[in-house]
């Protein structure tokens, strides 16, 4: 599979599970993890997850706007810069983003989240 | 030096010879160096300096609004997300834009970019 019609399957797999099922994002996430939330950093799957699953919004939906990737190194890893925006429900205006994740190779054969950078744009 | 304010400091020499010597950047990347600039894939860097340095403008500011860093593995590499504003000389509105880089260690103990991802973040 080409890396940037993987990383783009990767984004759409992660997007659809944060807008459906948060807590089913640990299983992207290791204990070597680590996420940059709007300045705040947290590392390991569980505490990653507790983040997420606790923003102040239940319903939200996340639309892709760009996916670029490029290969890190020789440890096989996949960075993955995306931009996009999100629709929270009951809010009229959707709020831009861009995110960044360094994708890393398991020993089954996909990837899980080493590095993971959320900002919102603001206007 | 703590890596945030390595981040910070790489980030603001970055664009500081950006908007002021723009072939000087060359020293920053290496052959092995990565840009993928609005989604073209350029390698090297000499390549990744003559798209810098042909860019359809001549004068421009960054300013930068945020930066985050983290530790990219064992190889001592840095990951930082920028986004900010670009203002283009003779333009009413500034751009607003996300830059990845992927900075790893030279044997002289600075950073050099291996991977860079430029997105304009159109409204």
């Amino acid at each position: 599979m080409d890396p940037d019609a993987l990383a783009k399957a990767f984004v759409e797999h992660y997007y659809s599970t944060f807008d459906t099922n948060r807590a089913g994002l640990a299983n992207l996430y290791q204990e070597s993890s680590m996420l940059t939330f709007e300045g705040q950093k947290i590392q390991g799957s569980q505490n990653i997850v507790n983040k997420l699953t606790s923003l102040p919004f239940q319903q939200c939906k996340h639309t892709i706007t760009t996916v670029d990737c490029q290969p890190s190194g020789p440890a096989g890893g996949m960075l993955v810069l995306v931009s996009g925006n999100l629709q929270l429900s009951g809010e009229q205006h959707a709020l831009k983003f861009s995110q960044m994740f360094h994708l890393m190779p398991t020993p089954q054969g996909s990837f899980y989240v080493y590095n993971h950078i959320f900002r919102l744009n603001y206007a």
